[in-house]
């Protein structure tokens, strides 16, 4: 079996999970990690290459994997890269969507190349459902609850402030509510009924802690939406009880097929760490992005696009005979 | 906007479930109902013809969704209507799959037809999650649960028994093991582990009652390998605390990502109505159907092989910019 090649840009948390999950994927071979860092800083025992020597990989890499972020990274490589590989990336700033989309459009069919944006869980997996239960059961209400979790934005977001050294933010849906839902009632739930924010925080030694509590409780968009708790802890702690990177959520629909018949749809997620299950998506699609330029597909996609089929590495008779 | 020309075949508890779910998409007309019943019997107001008078509406016809059963209607029916029409079927005896869909893709390809087989949630939802679980974590274990809910073959099994009036069967999951499984524990199950079978059953007045039941729990396939329990009850009262149609389940997937990294997957269904549900999903791609043929696809098809963006009344740009 000829192997599927691939090419890991950046080589943060997202990187090292696509490098575990490509090695789980007997149909792949990891070309290189190609990073902005030293090479000598990265400890791996792949081939790591400078970000400037990907160019001459065109042709010998079938699909690059890009973690780099959304705020800045994907808009700058993304377009880049797809002019000359199929890419997958985790683009995850919502609102921008149908401006990214459109920019890797052009840039993928322009090297005829294919490009599927915005995979990962959410967007990716929850957008499915989203989508998929929308779709079977037009009236109804859809809810997405995400955590308990470890948002890194809302952390950034309180490390910008002034005596703040350090933060860890959990995002945490409340129980009350998605029993409520789970149980058929459709509720009319605002920001604030729907998750709570609890922030670890690591301040100066001479910091004015109330300031800090109420900056960060009053920030817009991140905070002031929100039930939210502060706590001061030392960095020692942080580090100890704080640094995991686990995730979740759910989304839910309560779907009413006819006048006194609900029917309720959940898909729930419990991960053990974010990044690994998100590149271990990544590298899922990076397979269907394969196959489906090889089958002439050009331009940008979403996982709205791709049949589940093309994500496995067994046959479709075997999907049928074994998995239907 | 033109509309998706839609036929019924079969008028039970599917069809009746499919009228009402074409009624809710906006983008079809049901032009009718095709049954093998006295047309003076159906209670509704849609159009009602003899299924010997499909044929005539070769080319008035986009999407035939047949709603007989799998043992033997479909056998016959899914060939011959495929030969003249696309159709969507939830053709659910998993062991005839492969069978079943390549005598369906040799008719579908002889009139250019396109023939999705065995949707609905099982076969259909939960395959496409066993499957894109799998796809997506290569290392784990992925666990099915049905119920608790109303199982029409166990049902008429139990009615094949001398003495028996008539039984409803509820399939039970055993919910101690689902904990341990959404805990992180892969477990290695027997079939007798995950589920108990609860039964009710009307007797002729001179029945022996001890008989019927060993003859329940002895069953081969159907019961003897489960925890069985065995309620005789009045015929008022099987009617009237049994006549329901819930059902429900979950496809769970435990995976590893990395050595002590575990991701939990978890795909839910907490139905008010069966059949309602099923046909709701069978309407769904129906549309799916209709689009792929108007694109050149014909054959023999499965969920696996259907994008969930073909599912959707809306455009490609705003499930892009509404749900992704």
């Amino acid at each position: 079996m000829e192997k599927i090649k691939i090419g890991i840009i950046g080589y943060g948390n997202l990187g090292k999970g696509a490098e575990k999950a490509v090695k789980l994927s007997k149909d792949m071979e990891l070309v290189g990690i190609f990073t902005r860092r030293n090479k000598s800083e990265i400890d791996s025992d792949s081939n790591i290459y400078n970000i400037s020597e990907l160019e001459e990989f065109k042709g010998d890499i079938d699909v690059c994997i890009l973690c780099g972020g959304s705020a800045t990274d994907l808009w700058k490589q993304g377009p880049e890269i797809a002019k000359n590989f199929n890419t997958v990336d985790s683009f995850d700033t919502h609102a921008k969507i149908p401006e990214y989309f459109s920019q890797i459009d052009g840039s993928a069919k322009s090297g005829n190349n294919l490009s599927l944006i915005s995979t990962g869980w959410d967007p990716g997996l929850f957008s499915i459902h989203r989508l998929f239960s929308q779709s079977i059961m037009p009236v109804g209400e859809t809810y997405t609850f995400w955590g308990k979790g470890v948002s890194q934005g809302h952390g950034d977001a309180i490390r910008q402030i002034e005596g703040v050294k350090d933060a860890v933010q959990y995002t945490i849906p409340v129980e009350k509510v998605i029993s409520e839902i789970q149980s058929g009632n459709i509720l009319d739930l605002t920001t604030r009924d729907k998750h709570i924010r609890e922030c670890y925080v690591v301040v100066e030694e001479e910091a004015d802690k109330n300031k800090i509590e109420n900056e960060i409780k009053s920030m817009p968009n991140y905070f002031s939406d929100y039930d939210t708790y502060v706590n001061f802890v030392s960095e020692d702690e942080l580090k100890l009880n704080h640094s995991g990177m686990p995730h979740g959520g759910r989304v839910l629909r309560i779907g009413k097929t006819s006048e006194n018949i609900k029917q309720i749809y959940e898909f729930k997620l419990d991960l053990g760490s974010n990044p690994e299950f998100t590149s271990a998506i990544n590298v899922a699609y990076a397979r269907a992005v394969y196959r489906l330029n090889k089958e002439g597909t050009k331009g940008a996609i979403s996982v709205f696009d791709v049949p589940v089929s093309y994500l496995s590495i067994i046959s479709p008779e075997e999907q049928r005979r074994l998995l239907l």
